[in-house]
C-alpha cells in the first residue's frame, strides 16, 4: 500500500491530529523508489506490524456471507478476535459463527479467537474488577462499546501490541483488507507509543435500500464531526475542520493507548475516544489529567479507497445514535460553551429529539490486568473458542 | 493471497480445464507453513509475476471514479495499459483519462500506457498487416475484442510476458487488486507456456438499479456456460459442467498464448477463446490444427471473493450480446451437432431473437510482429501517452 504522507497536523495540547491522508495505491508490490509526499513500507515491515496487530471484529446476527468475506480478507498474519453478540435461539447464529471460524482456521491455518459478549464466564471474570460496571443482570451489557472493551482485553491477553476494529457488516472484503493495511502503515508512521489510526470511508452504500447510492459519509458522523470542529474552533478562536473521523468504527490503536483510555458504552464509544483525549490532554493537560505524557497522542486520519457497502438494518435509530454520539461532547468540557450546547440541541431537534442527550456510560481499564482476565476467561468459559 | 489448490481437471485433447478453485484468503501476508490443499506463493514470486504482467484496462466513457479506483488498485509492479474507446467531444472524456493516468504516474511513479482505439495512427500501423481486417473507414473498428487485440500488441510491445484484462466499470477497487493477484498465482501454477486464468465473480451487482441485488452470475454467462458444457457433454458422452467462465471479461494469459490465439471482435471475444481452443486442440488435434503442442493449454478458473459492482448501462442489449456469444459455438465444430444448434435457437427465442446468431469476426495475430507495430505506433501517434 502507498498512502500520501501525512505531514500537516494540528496540535491540541499533547494531542496531534493529522490532516486526512489518502490511499494512493492499494498495493505497493514492486515499489523500489518512493516519491516525495508518498509513504509506503517494505513487505518485512508490513508483516511485522500485521503479526503484532489483533483485529477485533464485532458481530451481531450479521449475514454470514458478509462476515466470511471480512474474515477471509484480513491479512493472515493478524490474529482475529471475533466478538459476538449474536443470538443462540431460535436459530443458533453464534454456533454458525464458531463453525465458520473453525473451518477457516482448519483450511488456512490462521489464528481466530471467538468470544461471546453475553458469555456468563465474563461475569465471573469481571466481578470485583473496575470493569464490574459493565455487568447487568449477571452478564456484560449489550452495546458496541462494551464488546470493544472485551476485544481490547482479549487482544492484550493474546499478546498483541496493537488492536484494530473492523465491522463485520461489510460486503466488500477488499475494504477489510485495505483497512488492515492502513492500520499497519499508520502504526509504522508514529513516533509515540500512543497512536491511533482512524479511517474515513471513501464512499458508503447500503444493500437493498430503495436505490443504491454511494454516500460520502453517514449523517451521524457528519454532525458529530461538525460539532467537534465547532467546539475546537471556539476554543482556539481559529476555525478548524481537522476532525473527519468522529464516529469511525474502523479504527485502531496501540495497546498502550487502548489500556489507558476510558471507554464509553454503546454508540458513544468512538467519539468519546476523541472527546476524552481533548478533555484530558488539551484542556486538562496543565491540571495533570493527561496519562499520555511526555510522548503525547498521535491521531492519523486516512481515507480508504474501497467503498463500504453494508446491509440496511431495521434497527438503526438515527436520532438515538446521534444523541448518544453528541452526548459525549455535550457532557464534556468541550461542551461547556453554551453556543456548543445550543448547536447540539438544534441539530437534535431536526431529528425530533428533545432534551439533553444522554451522558455516556464510561468504563475505565485502569488497574485491570488483561492477561489475568483473559486467562481466567479461557479457564472458565465454555463459549470461548481459540483456534490457533 | 491463498487459494484452494486446483487439482482436478478435465482434459480435452491438448486442453486442460481445471475445476473451479477459490480464494481462501485475500492476503497471505505472514503465511509460513502451507496447509495441504492450499496454494500460495512468496512475496518475491508474487513480485516477479506482477512485474512481468501487463494489465489491460479497456475503458469507454466510464465514470472516472470507477476507473480511478481500478487504476489505483492494480499492484504497482504491473504496467497498466489503458485502452480507451472514449469520446473526445462534446466532452473530452479521453483527455480526462490521460490526465488521470498522468497524475497517478507523477504521484506514485507507476507505469501507465494510454492508447486510443480510434487513434488514426493505428490505421497506418496496421495497414498491410494481417490485422488490416480490424480497420473500417480508416480506423480500428469499435468493439471490445478489437480493443483487446490492441492491448495484446501493446503488452507484447512493452515486453510483458503475461497479459491480464480488468474491466474499468468496477466500483470495488479491492476486486481489481484481487483479480491481479489471482492472475499471478494462476501463472505461477502452470507448467505449460500456454496458460490462461479466467475469473468467476463471487457476486455481481449493479449500481442504481431499482434495487441492489448481488447476482451470482450474469445471464449471458449462464447461458453460454450451459451451451458449451452441453456441447462438450454430447461429444464426450459424459455429462460435464466444467466450464464456468465462458464470458469472463476478467481473464489473463501468457503472451505466447495471446499471440497464437485468434481473436474475435465485439462480445464474442471471451467465449471464442475457449471455442477455438476446443476446436483446434480437442476436435482438430489429430488434423494438426493445434498450435500449442506438445505442452498443451492450461486453463485455470478461479472464483474471486470480492463482489463485482458496476454501473447500470443503458446500452446493454442482452439479446444481441447473447447472440454474439452463442454464435461462437453455433458456427464452430462444437455446434455441428444439431441438438446443440437447437438449444441455441431455443435460448435465443426466449430473448425474442430469431434466426442464426452472427458468425464471429475473427482476427489472427499470426505473422504480426507486435514490437514493430508498437514502435511504429509510438512514432506515429499523437494520441498515445506512455508514462514511465
Amino acid at each position: 500500500m502507498m498512502i500520501s504522507l501525512p505531514t500537516r497536523f494540528e496540535a491540541y495540547g499533547a494531542v496531534k491530529i493529522f490532516e486526512l491522508a489518502r490511499v494512493l495505491e492499494l498495493d505497493s508490490l514492486g515499489v523500489t523508489t518512493k516519491l516525495s509526499g508518498t509513504y509506503t513500507v517494505s513487505y518485512e515491515v508490513l508483516e511485522e506490524y500485521a503479526a503484532s496487530t489483533a483485529i477485533v471484529v464485532p458481530v451481531k446476527d450479521e449475514d454470514i456471507i458478509a462476515l466470511e468475506g471480512v474474515l477471509r480478507a484480513i491479512p493472515h498474519a493478524s490474529p482475529i478476535i471475533l466478538v459476538s453478540a449474536s443470538r443462540s435461539s431460535p436459530v443458533d447464529v453464534y454456533s454458525r459463527e464458531v463453525e465458520l471460524a473453525r473451518t477457516i482456521h482448519s483450511v488456512t491455518g490462521r489464528e481466530i479467537l471467538v468470544i461471546h459478549q453475553r458469555d456468563p464466564a465474563w461475569a465471573e471474570v469481571l466481578a470485583g474488577t473496575p470493569l464490574e460496571a459493565m455487568l447487568e443482570d449477571g452478564m456484560v451489557r449489550r452495546g458496541k462499546g462494551e464488546g470493544m472493551v472485551l476485544g481490547v482485553i482479549a487482544a492484550a491477553g493474546i499478546g498483541a501490541r496493537y488492536v484494530g476494529f473492523i465491522d463485520s457488516d461489510n460486503y466488500v472484503p477488499g475494504a477489510a483488507n485495505e483497512y488492515s493495511k492502513i492500520y499497519y502503515l499508520g502504526f509504522s508512521l508514529s513516533e509515540s507509543p500512543y497512536t491511533m489510526v482512524r479511517i474515513v470511508w471513501h464512499y458508503k452504500g447500503k444493500l437493498a435500500s430503495s436505490d443504491m447510492y454511494l454516500r460520502k459519509r453517514g449523517r451521524v458522523s457528519m454532525h458529530t464531526n461538525n460539532v467537534l470542529n465547532y467546539a475546537l474552533s471556539r476554543l482556539r478562536k481559529v476555525e478548524t475542520d481537522i476532525i473527519r473521523t468522529a464516529n469511525s468504527g474502523e479504527h485502531a490503536m496501540s495497546i498502550e493507548l487502548a489500556l489507558r483510555l476510558r471507554w464509553a458504552g454503546g454508540f458513544a464509544v468512538e467519539p468519546y475516544e476523541l472527546v476524552q483525549l481533548l478533555e484530558d490532554c488539551f484542556l486538562g493537560v496543565d491540571e495533570g489529567r493527561c496519562s499520555f505524557l511526555p510522548d503525547g497522542v498521535n491521531i492519523f486520519q486516512i481515507e480508504a479507497r474501497n467503498p463500504h457497502i453494508h446491509a440496511e438494518r431495521g434497527d438503526e435509530h438515527i436520532a438515538g445514535m446521534l444523541a448518544e454520539s453528541l452526548g459525549t461532547v455535550y457532557h464534556s468540557r468541550l461542551g461547556a460553551d453554551e453556543t456548543v450546547k445550543e448547536r447540539i440541541h438544534s441539530l437534535l431537534r431536526d431529528y425530533k429529539y428533545e432534551g439533553e442527550p444522554p451522558r455516556p456510560r464510561v468504563y475505565s481499564l485502569e488497574g485491570v490486568d488483561p492477561s489475568k482476565l483473559f486467562s481466567a476467561l479461557l479457564a472458565e468459559s465454555t463459549m470461548t473458542h481459540y483456534f490457533k
